[in-house]
């Protein structure tokens, strides 16, 4: 059951990395338990590509007692995304310029811009130190660039199945997306269900990674007396999450998102990305999942070796990317004992 | 440099497996070598998804003195499949019923179709028995189905990055492969082009899984000092890779035989698939490649364990399932051996 957020209306106008500039900027955000008087027990969640700041809601037992998030003893915040669905400012959002909404037109974003909302919110809600920093596939885009924007800012750091850099590999999947939406005619079309049968198209490419192999032949299995013609569990899947997307999100918020991830490195303007790394002085954990097909282990140990100290942790997992979702119980073993080092 | 094939016109209906019937039949070859006075030097190659049946165009340095598909000592036979775009009957080829192209309207095909009309053509170029079989990826279907139908006709058999069964992995990544086609409104119109940017995306979301991560992270890192809004090259490659097929493929063809792979269970009609395999009874080489995430080295050896008999090689390489295209050096030093035990 997810809840409303609440607004934060940025006072001036927010300028962006490629050059464009947002007049209006709202972020949507939520907090769950209550920042204490020290103001030292704040957590910070940045999500993934369709989520929203709804921790609670899609990461499943994380906001509860006694779990790696817990709300009575953490002040957790977190903000939706630049370019999302969700009620921060994006391509849904009306154009003060012309009254409607942008739509296409809105401006292209960077993984940078995402990370410096974040920042803006945690300064208007009063934040200076924040005690742990938790990002997970592209919410680790976003916390691996804040970090290296505001090193002194953060306790300790939680990677989970992601990267300091766009691979040729994310980055592919993401342009094969773009194609599959681009494909639908409608896209450009000034209305937020446009191109909605390429915006499933691109779900199901991104289902593909999530699961992989292990996670579709674990739960996708055909009846054994399945006549060969009855449709395969496997394609009502891919159908019945792609038509789910597009009752809850736009492609034109999708888009944006994705072109903002191809631009990820924290590198950039930094003498490249092992030396941005090498800035990080928090402890930080990074956790990679058996199965992830996304950001593999040999990927997530990679990034490991590239920051001071930090250690690497693995979730056996038939879930492949979803692993981060699925595996709560794994990953809160991980996780809890790291919150209190 | 391709060559054009031969053309077998077979004098009877066809009937399909899933109740049509083709009126009309041709099939499309090629023939490399000759066959020697004693008829047993055959060696017989299924193809994959989007080939013909010039194995020595697609398929490099294979069919070469010395190689285990050496024309000098053997005769090489490869049939274009049913369904496709290279000379066999499909969807391009004129309905007799209506005097026009078949198009959206041509009807359903299993791999057991396939492999019967393979049948039909080594019958009819007077070829008995078959020194060896080999099926790589969906020729690796047809190769399984054609020794379950008829196991006494095969010395021995090849099988490299293929499956005995469609998994809810690769039904998966068809279905998908399907919506991005579909999402294009122009497929069904009757024409050869139809659907083109959707094939083009289909295309994409196909090589995301023959190259992999590995594959990608290998050959398409951008240039490092490339600007970060300048079109990464993996994304060039994508669109590249899409276009090409679609100046060679048709959306029609690619859908017959995605749709026919879904269909593939050796174990249809015959108790089983554990069952089907335990009756093949020829020496046997599975070939697995390392970081093919499409036919996982997991499952080729799980493929192998219910062959009787059969051995389990690997080949490492960064090129994930296209590295049965990709390593024939490795591939010859497996397979030389094997075709002559």
């Amino acid at each position: 059951m997810s809840t409303n957020p609440e607004f934060y209306h940025h006072p001036q106008p927010f300028p962006l990395e490629r050059g464009d500039t947002l007049r209006d900027l709202t972020i949507a955000y939520h907090t769950y338990g209550r920042l204490n008087e020290r103001r030292d027990n704040v957590v910070w969640v940045c999500h993934a590509l369709t989520a929203n700041s709804d921790v609670a809601d899609w990461w499943p037992h994380t906001v509860e007692a006694g779990r790696f998030l817990d709300p009575e003893r953490y002040f957790v915040v977190c903000a939706n995304i630049l370019g999302s669905h969700y009620g921060t400012t994006g391509p849904l959002s009306v154009n003060p310029d012309t009254g409607e909404p942008y739509y296409a037109d809105f401006p292209a974003l960077t993984i940078r811009d995402m990370a410096r909302a974040h920042s803006l919110l945690a300064d208007a809600l009063g934040i200076g130190g924040i005690h742990a920093l938790v990002g997970s596939s592209v919410g680790g885009f976003q916390a691996l660039e804040w970090i290296c924007a505001e090193p002194a800012r953060f306790g300790r750091l939680i990677l989970i199945a992601t990267d300091a850099k766009a691979s040729p590999w994310t980055i592919a999947i993401d342009e094969t997306q773009r194609m599959a939406i681009k494909a639908d005619p409608t896209y450009g079309e000034p209305r937020p269900d446009a191109a909605r049968d390429g915006l499933a198209a691109a779900r199901a490419i991104g289902l593909l990674t999530y699961r992989g192999p292990e996670g579709y032949n674990a739960s996708q299995q055909d009846h054994p007396e399945a006549h060969f013609t009855e449709p395969h569990r496997a394609c009502t899947y891919q159908q019945y999450q792609g038509e789910k997307l597009c009752r809850r999100y736009n492609a034109y918020s999708y888009l944006t998102i994705l072109d903002a991830f191809d631009t990820h490195d924290v590198g950039r303007g930094r003498g490249g990305m092992r030396r941005a790394l090498a800035a990080i002085s928090c402890p930080t954990v990074v956790v990679g999942i058996t199965t992830d097909i996304i950001f593999t282990p040999a990927e997530m140990r990679r990034l490991t070796a590239d920051i001071p100290g930090a250690v690497y942790r693995e979730i056996e997992s038939a879930f492949g990317h979803d692993g981060f979702l699925v595996e709560h119980d794994r990953l809160n073993n991980i996780l809890l004992p790291f919150m209190t080092l």
